[in-house]
């Protein structure tokens, strides 16, 4: 397998660590994000929607979308689970990662950002301010749904910590304040310590971008 | 089965779909977002993230996020299947609902809408080209993945066409060009004469809001 990402995009970082904890060998291809690499007809061509990250099976399939690919490496490589199989406890860990794939990541990407400066001139205090906003109103709603002592659901990972800890470090990463949520800081600590977690971590520096 | 929900919530929508899809018998509960009702210690109890859907089953349990009561309704009530059950099929037709779920919806719902308001002073007019913007980008990746010749992958109605079709309602309504995609034109066309998501839609007067 090939997985088109970039170290610092959140989405790639869920990916590779669903790739690191199913135990899969897959060869990076950095897309330069930055440098407009996913607007280039080479790129355009793996994924259309010019977006990382994008898994490339061996056959030349091109899976998109970070809980797509999740969801295919979870149904085609079925140990470790990484969602529940009984309906209601899978939808439990469902609805926890989606409160950060659908109301906390959405609102802080880099085109979101760029459409707050380049079309509406929000000035960088203001940009910050809604960065935070998101995570910590998303954050909140996550501290709630959080059932685990060790992990968000039990003692083994699931979807809802691969999609909690790449948030966790864009928080970090912009300075916003989570010192009021001990569950999520606490379920980060030992996510951090699983060295499927530690493998898929971007390099980075405190308040960087 | 009961269905918290608002008629033109398009999340609510969704789920009222794969209800009158799967042919669930379901009572609905309005709970009047422009009233402030989901911040109600009343509702709270429910769903503490204070937003609609919420789907409680017959013991109590709640399930909130639309895509994990959709994902559970598929997993209890396997006839007919809004997924498909071969993994790169399903991971085709998650990604195109993912691209409404995380890249469209998320950016023009009423919490945001309000913060660009209220808190960075946005007028309609830049916000009614804000509500295009996200749709129009967003269509153009559906419009891309859809594969089918009536419905978006074949000829059965999937999570896919569940996610579009009130979206396309809410381009109606915002007044939202969306001629250039005749694929998602056509796949709404389909959909409309499918009782299942005849008798889930809402209300609407374009224009409207």
């Amino acid at each position: 397998m090939r997985l088109y990402s970039f170290p610092l995009s959140s989405s790639s970082y869920r990916a590779r660590i669903a790739l690191h904890l199913k135990g899969i060998a897959f060869e990076t291809v950095t897309v330069d994000l930055p440098g407009g690499e996913q607007h280039k007809a080479s790129y355009h061509g793996i994924n259309p929607q010019e977006r990382v990250p994008a898994l490339e099976l061996d056959d030349g399939t091109v899976i998109t979308q970070s809980l797509a690919i999740i969801d295919y490496l979870d149904n085609a490589h079925p140990e470790p689970p990484l969602l529940a199989s009984q309906p209601v406890a899978r939808a439990r860990v469902l609805a926890a990662a989606l409160a950060i794939a659908c109301e906390v990541q959405p609102l802080n990407n880099t085109g979101v950002l760029h459409y707050l400066r380049e079309r509406l001139g929000v000035d960088q205090a203001a940009r910050s301010e809604w960065y935070g906003h998101w995570i910590r109103t998303g954050f909140a709603a996550v501290e709630q749904l959080i059932e685990g002592s060790s992990y968000c659901f039990g003692t083994a990972p699931t979807i809802a910590d691969i999609y909690l800890v790449p948030q966790v470090l864009n928080a970090r990463r912009y300075n916003v304040d989570i010192s009021d949520f001990p569950k999520i800081r606490a379920v980060d600590a030992v996510a951090g310590a699983n060295p499927a977690f530690a493998a898929a971590r971007p390099p980075f520096q405190p308040g960087l971008a």
